[in-house]
């Protein structure tokens, strides 16, 4: 996986978008200020005009695309109603987002165990919130009789199956996240749908 | 999550265990030697005379638990025909390997990107050898009549499904490791059964 670079964003969003490849490369711990400095070809003075610290980024880009995810997930809860066409649509922001994120969410899935206190909780109390979008999915389907009495190992194995597409998915390569996406969302149905 | 020590193993293993549960925690990268001879109560001397560096660590972790279940998902695509069957006994042989080496398969999963080559290339081959057990599983399926055409995607949505459980289970606790395996694997032949 090479760095790239994406010379056409604001210092700031430049910078988020390289050491997120970096931590998504090498590990959070294993990426040094001076590596961040060559990637991003800039003086340690120009470097810390837009980030004070190694876990300064790790927080943004941890807490930017969880709380990103987080926000859709609550938004569908209000505007779809039908059970299925929500699990659907909240699947393909999942995949959409980890496809067009892919080194981002790879950090958020991976890394935050590295982040300190307030941090730490604030970001995992993002992740719940997400969860519990899908949580209270699953329970209005199975309210409405569309999907099987809720369980907790169910509502882990639909999200695992989901998240592990940071892993494994490749950008640019066919399949595209929309047929992911697609076949994805089909195969949380049948785990969900009452016999 | 503690520490546990386990006084009564040969001192190579007890520190094997220990640095698995400290690299589980804390990523492989933040965790240094003398952390490590903290955790394991053993000086410099003593601690180097079982093991040369970190990485032998997290190679001898990270191969030994991979290498163990493509063995035995080896071992399983000779012994058992039908593959529902087969895929339920991959299943909770995973899921238990999990439950029971959670630390161990925690570093399998989420620091091997930190080895060398040519390690890093022998633990992958591992990694490549399990997942070639469960798509051939599905083959067989599908030439059976029994499960739907193979595709790609389902293969990475069930292993997904089954790896994440690292994340989210918690021993001791109710469900459990055979109650997790039973549900999961309902939840695979779902997923592949032909409609």
């Amino acid at each position: 996986m090479d760095i790239v670079d994406y010379p056409e964003l604001p210092q700031k969003e430049r910078i988020l978008k390289i050491a997120a490849q970096l931590f998504a490369k090498r590990g959070f711990h294993a990426v040094g200020m001076s590596d961040l400095q060559d990637a991003v070809k800039l003086g340690r003075g120009a470097l810390y005009h837009h980030i004070r610290s190694k876990e300064d980024l790790l927080y943004e880009i941890s807490r930017e695309y969880i709380r990103d995810l987080a926000q859709s997930a609550a938004q569908l809860l209000v505007e779809v109603r039908d059970p299925s066409e929500r699990v659907q649509r909240l699947g393909t922001y999942l995949v959409r987002k980890i496809a067009s994120h892919q080194a981002e969410l790879t950090v958020c899935f991976r890394e935050i165990q590295s982040l300190t206190e307030p941090r730490l909780s604030e970001v995992l109390e993002y992740h719940s919130k997400y969860e519990r979008a899908w949580r209270d999915t699953m329970v209005d389907g199975a309210d409405a009789g569309q999907f099987r009495p809720y369980d907790h190992v169910t509502l882990k194995a639909v999200l695992g199956m989901y998240f592990y597409g940071y892993l494994w998915m490749t950008p640019g390569r066919a399949p595209t996240a929309e047929v992911i996406a697609e076949r994805v969302n089909e195969l949380a149905l049948r785990m969900l749908k009452a016999a």
